[in-house]
């Protein structure tokens, strides 16, 4: 905590605002890297365009007078320390890379807040009783591997998911001098953190439907990736008798439609997506040999998601007999559902309440850096409305207002937290 | 028909058979062009194993002393001339090139069967009073136009499908030297024409159920393939809005659920076949914005085809709206339902009777050449059986004895049609 002799100052700190000019300056001059005709920005995990934007951050922090470093997993990082060597380090951050074709506001703007807020608080010289540090997270929409950043950092990255590292994958981890083995480097210590901040834009509709400027988050869902694959026979689609057909797409088909179901009517708050279906041979007159498609399914529940992934592995064995098919399944991707910390979202009320900032609680469905932190230290998100809640889209926008709000939350949130330190810190 | 100082004659050529080795010699030839490894054959429409087989069999009816000839749609024909200028013709066919990857029985033993019945009553010295011709129609699978010989021989071509023609197709075309404009003139005058016959393998397992050499085919399957697409909207599977999303997926898994059980439940007899579904943009996490698919229907009753047509489209239509979906359809191609002739049944139940042959009547859910020849002139099938029902692959296969049945069949109902002229002839 502060001392004392520092409490009138930190009354005035509660007044302090970010450089909103400043940041629409940065924001502007990134969404120029990887720019797209139709006012999008196309910057995939460690692409040119990503890199160009790496190195642009990289020299942003310098020139602001902050500490630049990298870590084993290519996380960048500018660093404010507060001069205790002893101190801990409360992280802010957010990612620089996008989805093919993606928008100007997913994740550049919680890194690009993360910088504002440090750049004001040493403008307002404030004395942190912290480390302050802006991470820039690598490959958090999964280009090569879903938050590699940031699992790496919490420790949660599978090893598998190294040791199959190969060819396109080494080679564009290589661009940005990322060595395969020394991955699991990037964990850091929990004990050497007090938290994770993240801003983001919400990528849904609710805060604008409610007409809300702030979702303080609860939980991020976690989510499990199945293949699933129906095998059938083959046979002419005229004269394979009736009774003997095996149309691997008709179980595929009767899955889809009663996976939907049953996620509406027996798992509450349950998202369930088939995105990819493919039919082998894939001819008009040829039964389906084979239909093989990705399902996902998300809950914020950790226990529930168990609970829907076992219903849908055996829904998929039930529309296999259904047909006298034969069925296999494979996981093949995982994350942990994930709980922001009470204490953070406390905080996080506590701050919107005193800036007379209106806010609701929500989940968060789709997967975040905070997820993997959320693992090795408290963490918390602030979400900004998405204006028709589109994302993942050149069109996606947020009011230059909300953003604004939002940031300056971020701001008080570490002034809070310099002045009132976590339940779990006082110890 | 014949004087009456040759019935004698005729009597003894009741006891003709066929040269069951020859027949076999040619077979194992043919099955030598276009040869997989597995023991099937691949010989698509205008590839040069099709072209080689093509020229097999040119010189085998110059070898065997008939005359050769070809149409503008690039048929091949051996004919027989019976001496009389105004004689009309009586047609043996069926196709030499196969689908990709596909059996050695499949259109290859109908025509030989033709040229080895044709040869079999020339050393037999029979003299018919018509002229005898065996004919390789062009393409009967469709590897550029489904059944091109013979829709164009019987006039039933759709001159769209030909104003289509382009670039790999027209160079195919060119390759056996049929140019595309001259096409149409393939058409032969009905008046000019007895019937037609044609000797084919079953296909399905209905004959090898029913442990019975022969079918008489009483009418080939009309089928109808739509194009259906559903369009929905693509999003984020986790964050866009559960009430709000457009799956089109959803649509089409019910769709074909749907399809398959009206198809079951309210029209006897029909076939349904959905055999190919594109989803895109095809990614795990996100939701379907288009499904596309290939839906083909079959029934041997052309009104009743009509209305299994009409009543998925207004499947479609409703599995769209359930989910908010737009949905397109494209009819992309239509063969007539063909009734073989009533004449040429008779016929072939009364030579089977008296060659002590047990057969059954049947429908045939493949397409075949006699289904455009119908249009144009009495035609009739002989169905030899197909073990296991395996067809368009290298397992398909036939018992030789039963080849053989069906050639004598085949023989019988020549000399059968020279004695006793069709009904329909005899004004």
């Amino acid at each position: 905590m502060l001392g004392t002799n520092e409490s009138a100052a930190m009354m005035d700190l509660k007044q302090l605002r970010i450089n909103g000019e400043r940041l629409m300056a940065d924001f502007t001059a990134l969404a120029q890297i990887g720019a797209t005709p139709d006012g999008g920005v196309s910057r995939p995990a460690l692409s040119l365009e990503d890199l160009e934007a790496r190195a642009w951050f990289a020299d942003h922090i310098e020139e602001a007078g902050f500490l630049f470093t990298d870590d084993d997993a290519g996380n960048l990082s500018g660093i404010w320390p507060c001069g205790d060597g002893t101190a801990r380090t409360l992280l802010i951050g957010s990612h620089l890379d996008t989805v093919p074709n993606g928008g100007r506001y997913d994740g550049s703007i919680g890194v690009l807040a993360g910088l504002e807020v440090m750049r004001s608080l040493r403008e307002a010289e404030v004395r942190l009783p912290f480390n302050l540090e802006v991470m820039n997270f690598t490959d958090e929409e999964g280009s090569w591997i879903s938050l590699l950043g940031s699992r790496s950092l919490a420790g949660t990255l599978p090893p598998t998911l190294l040791a199959d590292v190969q060819g396109a994958q080494r080679a564009a981890l290589a661009r940005a001098g990322i060595n395969t083995s020394r991955i699991p480097l990037a964990k850091r210590d929990p004990k050497t953190l007090i938290g994770y901040l993240e801003l983001h834009i919400e990528q849904g509709a609710a805060l604008e439907r409610l007409e809300v400027p702030i979702g303080i988050v609860m939980g991020i869902v976690g989510r499990t990736t199945h293949q699933i694959t129906f095998h059938g026979e083959r046979g002419h689609s005229g004269t394979t008798d009736f009774y003997y057909r095996k149309d691997a797409l008709q179980g595929a088909a009767l899955f889809v439609t009663r996976a939907h179901m049953m996620a509406q009517s027996r798992f509450d708050g349950t998202i369930v997506n088939c995105g990819k279906l493919e039919v082998l041979p894939g001819t008009f007159n040829v039964i389906p040999e084979q239909a093989r498609m990705l399902v996902e399914c998300r809950h914020v529940d950790e226990a529930t998601l168990l609970e829907v992934e076992v219903s849908l592995l055996e829904l998929a064995l039930d529309c296999a007999e259904i047909y006298g098919l034969r069925c296999e399944t494979k996981r093949v991707e995982h994350m942990d559902a994930a709980e922001m910390h009470p204490d953070i979202r406390g905080l996080l009320e506590r701050v919107c309440a005193r800036m007379g900032l209106r806010h609701t609680s929500l989940v968060s469905y789709a997967g975040h850096d905070a997820q993997p932190l959320s693992h090795c230290t408290p963490s918390g998100m602030i979400f900004v409305p998405s204006v028709g809640g589109v994302s993942h889209n050149a069109n996606e926008f947020s009011r230059w207002s909300d953003v604004v709000s939002g940031v300056n939350l971020l701001l008080q949130s570490v002034v809070e937290l310099a002045n009132h330190p976590l339940a779990t810190d006082k110890d």
